[in-house]
């Protein structure tokens, strides 16, 4: 019998009518000749309200303490499943991290699932039991509880259906699927049957909200198909998996977009060997991702140095930079933050050629200045005006003629 | 150095302020010289909140899911009190029933302590921690989650103090003590400095609400001294221990009362063989405790069997005894529900002359007549009127001196 592993997010189980609704979904699933195992976030609000909770004791909860307290979100909705599962007719039994076999290591508040022994899981499947999995949590050789960070739920669902074997992973959130871009800032945005998994990372990265890069990652690296789809409807969804089945005409699959994005240029720095290593190694170590890097061609030995950081990290980068940019006779700092990311991502579009110059052409046609330009192997990004954001998305969706089926 | 198990109940870890409250009390005690180990209750309604939570999905939860489900209100608050320990610059670990090493059987909803491995929890002393242990809970030997019903938490805190080789089980409530009567009902009330277990156990038994007799029960199998007093002031409490240290001339100790009680009478009832054992087999195994049992002296071989049972399971007791009754040729069955028992405690009051004469006397003086009565070794009880339950109690409580101290 093959194994499902199904995962509802927050909203998914944020109240009574819900979670049964969900619990109907799983017996579907077991009805189709499944073994399902099902991972359940907290409820609605909860972990929110509990990091208010500890809040109240204390700005800065200690973060052991708080895996603990957070930890209980993820087993009450646990428990009511379950229950509703049960109420239904079914058998079920609800699992805590610790109980489904889940190994982290001891980085409390974002740990990492070091192995997962399915031993239990296993068993009460044997039993004919659906088995719910409290996600986003783990345990420590020493017993101790952990949780995983953003995307962790996703990450349990997807680790679990590696560890036990399982056909699909699927992924039920409060949207249908993947878009070719965000469908409330271009009307023709269209659901994706299907995307690869450096695809859906690079979507994700620069905008798709759907789930968590370290899920897809996980995914990828044991080639686990995942399929992201809503729990409130019987759309088909769209399936992450390794290469696309057919070999598509028009490799662009999407548009994404960020408008957290705030740009830092360090201006005139002399042009020495060590400058780039004395900006970027403090900031690494203040924990401020860099994003974008360009350098400008140098004049009488002074250049720019320009990066991008999320714009909630900007006021702390400035902190780092400011004391740097005067040490290495830089003359000033200056910064930008109303600006936007927009991105055409597609296996295989920096190899093929002329994706590039559409891309620039569309905006350009559209009175859309350029500030700066990343790549990847891809995916293209232009860093634009941020209130001009909505024009670009709906420019480049057209001249990729993205609103036409493959 | 001396181990000192405290326990803070429900309405002492209501909110933030309670809970600092509740740290700055647990730091008084290491600063003392001792290690501590603090058992908590969930935060206030917490766990009836989580049942109504149930309830929503299902009225009769599975009880294993249920356990899992209510110990996370004991997580919560262990994980509150030491996030505040920890800003108070105390070094504080919370830990779960299994962490703490608490084996039940599984019993889910009532399940009973098997046994303590308190290594983790020593260990974290040693390294100079106040150990914060979630009350009401356990684990099983599979590693499912249980409760431990009712009074759980004081039964958690007595019998670490019991593993631990503790000095001494402090139980913190929102009452100063054990009282010689209801200070609510009689203002002339005073507190017991100390009593001993089999006393308390009365007291509690009848009336007064203070700790769970389980845990009292456990404290007089290990006598394990037990103070009882308040988490929102300093006074000095009560502590149960074993044995009066001084033989007290009055030997009196308080005065109980209950109006949980309702009466049934099965009138006319042929007096033969096997009739008790008709009547008292179904009510024991619909699960219905009775209390008193009186049988009339036989009039032509007929009797009355009247016995008490708690108001809230008159309904069930009815519904089991109607039957029965007609099956066994008795005439009819009456019930009386406005009763209420009042009773006196005192170690070896029944082996002392003049007790039960005192305590008749002073009712009958007042007017209130007695349906029942019934005796154990360190206890009178009289089933009298409901109304004049507060008249019985404040004239008890003078005839036996009580408002003088020892």
């Amino acid at each position: 019998m093959a194994i499902i592993v199904q995962k509802y997010g927050g909203s998914s189980v944020a109240d009574a009518d819900k979670i049964k609704n969900v619990a109907r979904r799983a017996i579907r699933a077991e009805s189709a000749g499944n073994q399902v195992v099902v991972v359940v976030s907290a409820m609605g609000k909860t972990t929110d309200e509990l990091i208010k909770l500890a809040r109240g004791i204390e700005e800065n909860p200690d973060e052991r303490e708080m895996d603990v307290l957070l930890s209980t979100g993820e087993i009450v909705s646990s428990t009511l499943l379950a229950m509703a599962l049960r109420s239904m007719g079914a058998k079920a039994i609800s699992l805590n991290g610790a109980q489904a076999g889940i190994k982290t290591d001891s980085v409390f508040s974002r740990a990492r699932i070091l192995n997962i022994n399915p031993r239990r899981i296993t068993g009460e499947l044997d039993k004919g039991k659906i088995v719910i999995v409290a996600g986003f949590q783990g345990i420590t050789d020493e017993m101790d509880v952990t949780t995983l960070g953003r995307g962790g739920s996703d990450t349990t669902a997807v680790a679990l259906a590696v560890s036990l074997g399982a056909e699909r992973c699927e992924i039920y959130t409060d949207v249908d699927g993947v878009y070719t871009s965000d469908p409330r800032m271009v009307p023709e945005s269209r659901r994706l049957e299907s995307i690869g998994y450096e695809e859906m990372l690079e979507l994700a990265t620069y905008g798709a909200r759907v789930m968590h890069n370290r899920a897809v990652e996980l995914g990828g690296v044991y080639n686990m198909p995942i399929l992201v789809a809503s729990s409130f409807n019987d759309n088909p969804g769209t399936l992450i998996c390794g290469g696309n089945p057919v070999e598509v005409a028009n490799k662009v699959r999407g548009i994404a977009h960020d408008v957290n994005v705030a740009k830092v240029t360090v201006v005139g720095v002399p042009d020495k060997p060590g400058i780039a290593c004395a900006i970027f190694e403090p900031l690494a170590k203040a924990g401020i991702s860099v994003d974008t890097i360009v350098q400008n061609a140098s004049i009488d030995r002074v250049t720019d140095l320009t990066f991008t950081v999320a714009k909630s990290d900007m006021h702390k980068a400035m902190k780092v930079i400011e004391p740097v940019a005067r040490s290495v006779g830089a003359r000033e700092c200056s910064t930008d933050t109303k600006l936007a990311k927009v991105s055409v991502v597609g296996a295989g579009i920096q190899s093929a050629p002329g994706y590039a110059a559409r891309m620039f052409r569309a905006l350009y046609d559209e009175g859309i200045n350029i500030e700066l330009i990343t790549t990847s192997e891809i995916r293209i990004t232009c860093i634009i005006d941020e209130a001009r954001v909505g024009d670009a998305m709906r420019t480049l969706h057209k001249a990729f003629e993205l609103e036409q089926g493959v």
